[in-house]
C-alpha cells in the first residue's frame, strides 16, 4: 500500500489535532507543516518527526512529495489556500467554512468542481458515532417524519473572557457564522431539506461588553424548512458545565436526543453536590473520534478515488444560512433565504 | 375551624380531579355538583356523598350553603360563570382560561377586582414542586440572569385520533390557546417580564387531516421578551412515550431542566428494549400533587382572606400572548403584541 | 361516616410525621398525644388543636374516646405498649420493630392474634409507590424468576456524629437490627421466601471511634434464601449525597432498580460541578407519601374491619433475620437461621 | 522507528480483535497468524496482508522475523505457549488467565521472571478510560477510604443457549474462573489489598439444565479483604438488555459507579417503550478502545524496554481467588484463601 503524504497548514488548537491524527494513521505520512510560528514548528517537527516545515503555505504546497493538504488556517484564507492546492494537484481537506464570503465560496466551488482531486470539508459531526446512529434511526423511519429539530452548541464559559478580547481585536463574523454552521449542517443532513426562513435573536448578559461589538454571548435561531420542519438553534459561549453540543429530533413516531447531557464518561459520582455526571469540557474531547474518523475518510477517498459524502455545496449552504441568521439578528426581522446557483 | 362548602361545575376529566381533591380536604365539604349528565351526577353524588346535585350552573350558585365554586365548565362559559358566582358572593376557583376572548376577559377582570371574594386561576404548574424548586433556584440567582427558556407541552399520541374528531366538530381555538398558555405563564412567572414579539410555526404530519381545519398536531413559538430573554415553545399532540412537559432555563451562570425525561417513578427497567424509564402518561398523573396543592391554596386564601399569588391579569396576559401566537401562525409572520390595560 | 379517634404515643421525628398525617385525614381526629416532654406536648396541642395530652402512655390509653393508638415510642417499650392498647380494645399502629427481643415479640404476637383489633406494623416501604410498582412487575413475571436482590439503606453522613454520641450512651442494637430490617422485609415481600443463611460484615472507617462500641458505620449482609435467591444488603451511615435507599432485583428475564439515584425531584442542574441531580436528604422526604398511605391503610382496615397485608409475623421474621446478621458479624461466620413457631 | 513484528495465535472472537488492532498500529506489523482453521487463516491473511500463516503455534514462533506474540489460544495452552515463546526470546502478550491451574501458573511465572522479555497480561479493564478515571479519583482520595466495592459482569442472555451446549461438551471451569477474574482484578487494583475470605452462591433458573453440569447461569461472591473492604460480585449469563459490566465503589467521603447503565452511546430514544437508552451488546463493543490501548501499551513496553504495570502475579492472584470462589460454591461454605509464594 502506497504511503499518502500530507501537509498540515495552521497549527492552532484544531491544526494540532489533525497533526496528531494524521501521524497515527498507517501508510500515511505527516510530511510537512506550515505555520507562522517557527518555535511551534520546531516542537512539532521534533515530536512527530516531520520531514519538512514551512512558514509559508505557498512554499509548502510546492513540495512535490505531497499528495494532500489539510487546511486549518484562518477562515479568510481558505478560498485562496484551497484553490492554490488544487492547482498544485493536491487533495484537499479543509476545515469549515470554505470561506467567509458567499462570492468567494462560489468561486472556490468552481475550482473544486473542475478538479479531479478529493475535496473534503471538515464537518466532523457527520463522522461522530452518536450523530451517525441517530441519522440511521431517522433514515430507517424509527421516529417517523421529522416535525422539529433542536440543536445546541454552547462553549464553556471559561473561554468567554478570551473570546471577548479576541473579538475586540478582530470581528468574529458573529456567533451564527462562527458556531451555528455545525448545527445548520446537521439539520440539512438529517432532513434532506433546505432552510427557507430564519429568525435570530441573541443577548449578552454574561458579557455585556460584547454589546458595543454587536456580538452576543448566546444566540438563537428559529428556522422554517422547505419540508415544513421547524428548527431551533442555540449557539452560546456561556456553559458553566462544559461543552454542550446537543441535538434533538422530534418525529411523528418518536423522538431522540443526542447528548442531552454532555457526559464525559460512564462514571457517576455521588457526593456532597448530589448525583453528578462529570462533563465533557471542549470540542477536542467531545469529537476526538470524529476528527480521527473524518481524516480516515479523507484518506479512504484519496485511495479509492471517490468523493466524500459531504460536498462543497454543503459548505456553501451552511454559510448562506448562517449569513441570513446574522442579517436577521441585525435587522431583528424574519429573513427569507435566497440561495446561490 | 369552620367548614368551607364548595360546589364543582363541570364533571369532565379535570372536574373529577377537583371533585376528588376537594372531597379529601379536611374541614372542606364538597357540597354540590353541577353537570349536564344526570347519570354522572348520580354516580358522583353516591361515591362522594354530595348533598346537592344540579344540571344547571345558575341553579347551583343559588344554593345558600355554598361558600365557593370551582368552575371546570367549557372555556366559553367561564366569563359568565365567574361573574354570576361573584355576584352571589361566592369565592371562585376557575380553570384556565378566564375566557376565549380578550374583551370578555377584561370585563370579567373588572368584576373580579370589584369583588372582595377570592379569585383563583388554575395554572397548576405554579403549584408543582419541581417548578417551584426551579423558581427558587432562579430567584436565588443560582443560574444567574436568564438568557433563554425552552418549554414543551406534548400530549400523548394516543389522544390524537379523538382530538381530530373533536376538532372536526368544534374549533379548539388552536394549539397555542389550547396548550401553550401553560408554558407562556411559566415564562412570565420565571422572568417577571412580558413577551414582546412572537413567531409561531406548526405542522400536521402525524394527522394530515388537521390541515383542512387549519390545525396542527405540533406547533412551536419563538418569543422575545422585554428583558431580552428568548423563549422557545413546543406544543404538540404526538408524544409516543407519554405526557411530556419539560422546561429548560439557561442562565449566565448555569442552566436547569425540569422533567427532561417524564419519568413515571423511580424505577429503571433493564430489558430487551435497553435501559428503560417508564413514563408519565397524562396530566392527571403528572400534576396530581399540584392539583391538590392549588386547591389547598384556594382554601387557604379563603380562610386567610388573602389573594392568591397568581392573578386574573396573569390569565389575561397568557391569553393575549397565545392569541398573538395563533395570529403569527396564520399570517406566517412575526407579531408584536399589544397588551390591554 | 364516623370519626376515628387516634392517639399518638411518642413525638420524636417519626412521631411528628404521624401526627401531621393523622391530622389531615378526613373523618379522623388526632384526639390525644402522649410524650414525656410537656413543652413539646403544648406546642403540638396548639398547632393541631389536640383535645388531650399526656405524659404517660398508660394514662392516654385509658381515654375512652380513643379508637386507636399509633405507637412511636422507643422500640423497647413496643411489646408492653401494644399489649396494653389491645387490652383496652384499641386498634394499634406500631412502628417497627414489634420488640427488641424474639421472646417478647412472640408473646406480643399471641396477644395480637387473640385480639380482634387491627394491628398495623410500620413497614412504610410496602406503601411506597415505587416499591409497589416494582412488586407488580415482579408478580406479573415481567422480569422472570428472581435470582438476586440487592438492597441499600444508607443514611446521610451529616447524621453520623450525632449517631456516635447517641451510641456511646445507649447501644443501638447494631446496624442490622436498626436499619437492615427494612431491606429484609422488602426481600421477604418480593420473593415470598424465607432467608436461610447470612454472612454479615462491616467496617467503621468513617467513624473509627465506633470500633470500641462494636458498631460499624457501614455493614453488608449476604443472604441465601429458601428459593435459591441470593440477596446483598448494605446498611450505612455515610452517604455524602443524601439518603440512599435503593433496591435492585435481577430476574431471569430482566432486571429493575428502584431509586438507583435518590433524585430529590425532576430538576437537573447544569453547573460548574457537572450535570447534577439534587438528592433526597432524609427519610421523611423520601417516604412522605408512603407514611401517609400506610396511615390511610390503617384507617381503612379499621373501617372495613380487615387485616393489613403485612402481619406481626413479618415483623418477627425481620427481627429474627437481623439478629442472625448481628450474630454473623460478631462471630465472623456464616449463620443459619432458626425460626420461631 | 523500527517496526515491531507480531504474530497472533488463536483467531477466535478475541483473537480477531487483536488482529485488527495490531494491523492498524503504526510501525507495527501483523507478521504472522497461527490457527487451526486454514480457511479462516486464508481469509485473515488476505484481509490484513499477513505475510505468514500457520496451523501450528510452535511452527509460528520459530519464525525469526517475529519480535512478539499475542496468545489468544484456549486457556489450557497458555502456560506452554508463554514458556515456549519466551524461550524463543519473544515478547509475550497473553490473554487472561495465565493458566487453569495454580501450579502451572507458578511455573510459568518463574519462566517469565527469568526472562528479560516483556510479559503483558490481558486484563483490558485496566486500560479502559472509565476504569482509569475512577482509579484516579480513588487514588486522589476523592471518595475517601473504600468501604465496599460491588462489581458486575453479566453477559447477554442471547449467548446462554450456546454456552449451555458448549459447557455440555467441555467444562468451563465455573463462572468464577471464567468471568469473575476481571472483577477480582479490579478489586485488587482499586484497593491495593488482597482478598481474605469468600462466600460464593449461584443459581440456574434461566437455564436449569446447567444444574447437572454443576454450573450456574448467575453467581455471586462476597469477599472480605485484608484492609477491611467488603466486595460483592455478580457474574452472570442472563442480561436481557445487553452486556452489563458495572463497578461501584463506596468510600467514606463519596461513592462512584462505573457504567451503572451500559449505554451504547449518547443517544436517548423516546418511544412507545418509554425513555430508552440503547445498550452495549458485547465485550468487543464495550471494551473496543481498551483492547486497542492495552495493545499500544504492549508495544510501548517493548520499545521502552519497561514492564507493564500489571504483572503475572496479578494473574496468579485472580486465579487463586476465583478458584477459592468455586470451592466456596461447591462446599457452600466460607473459604479462607491461602496464597502461593
Amino acid at each position: 500500500m502506497e504511503t499518502i503524504k500530507i501537509g498540515v497548514a495552521g497549527l492552532g488548537r484544531l491544526g494540532l489535532i489533525h497533526v496528531d491524527n494524521i501521524s497515527t494513521l498507517k501508510n500515511v505520512e505527516l510530511t510537512a507543516i506550515s505555520n507562522l510560528d517557527e518555535e511551534v514548528n520546531k516542537l512539532i517537527q521534533k515530536k512527530y518527526e516531520v520531514p519538512y516545515t514551512y512558514t509559508s503555505y505557498e512554499d509548502m504546497i510546492q513540495n512535490n512529495e505531497l499528495d494532500a493538504v489539510c487546511i486549518v488556517t484562518p477562515s479568510g484564507f481558505h478560498p485562496q489556500h484551497i484553490q492554490s492546492a488544487l492547482e498544485q494537484n493536491l487533495h484537499v481537506f479543509c476545515e469549515k467554512p470554505i470561506g467567509l464570503d458567499v462570492k468567494d465560496i462560489k468561486d472556490t466551488i468552481e475550482t473544486i468542481e473542475q478538479s479531479d482531486r478529493v475535496f473534503h470539508l471538515g464537518f466532523m459531526r457527520r463522522f461522530d458515532n452518536d450523530y451517525l446512529y441517530a441519522k440511521d434511526m431517522i433514515d430507517r423511519g424509527d421516529i417517523g417524519d421529522i416535525s422539529i429539530i433542536r440543536s445546541y452548541g454552547i462553549d464553556p464559559i471559561d473561554g468567554l473572557e478570551s473570546f471577548v478580547k479576541f473579538a475586540q481585536k478582530s470581528p468574529s463574523g458573529g456567533i451564527y457564522l462562527d458556531m451555528s454552521v455545525h448545527d445548520i449542517d446537521v439539520i440539512r443532513w438529517y432532513t434532506n431539506s433546505e432552510i427557507k426562513k430564519v429568525w435570530a435573536t441573541g443577548s449578552n448578559k454574561a458579557a455585556p461588553e460584547l454589546a458595543e461589538l454587536n456580538e452576543v454571548d448566546i444566540g438563537t435561531v428559529t428556522m422554517q424548512l422547505e419540508n415544513d420542519v421547524t428548527a431551533f438553534l442555540v449557539a452560546g459561549r456561556t456553559a458553566s458545565h462544559g461543552y454542550h453540543v446537543e441535538t434533538e429530533v422530534i418525529g411523528t413516531k418518536g423522538m431522540l436526543r443526542i447528548a442531552a447531557t454532555p457526559d464525559k464518561n460512564k462514571v457517576t459520582v455521588f457526593n456532597e453536590n448530589g448525583v453528578v455526571r462529570p462533563t465533557l469540557q471542549n470540542f477536542p474531547e467531545r469529537f476526538r473520534e470524529a476528527y480521527m474518523d473524518e481524516m480516515k475518510d479523507f484518506v479512504r477517498c484519496i485511495r479509492d478515488n471517490t468523493n466524500p459524502s459531504i460536498t462543497a455545496w454543503d459548505g456553501l449552504r451552511s454559510t448562506e444560512v448562517a449569513a441570513a441568521c446574522q442579517r436577521s439578528f441585525e435587522e431583528d426581522a424574519l429573513v427569507e433565504i435566497q440561495y446561490e446557483g
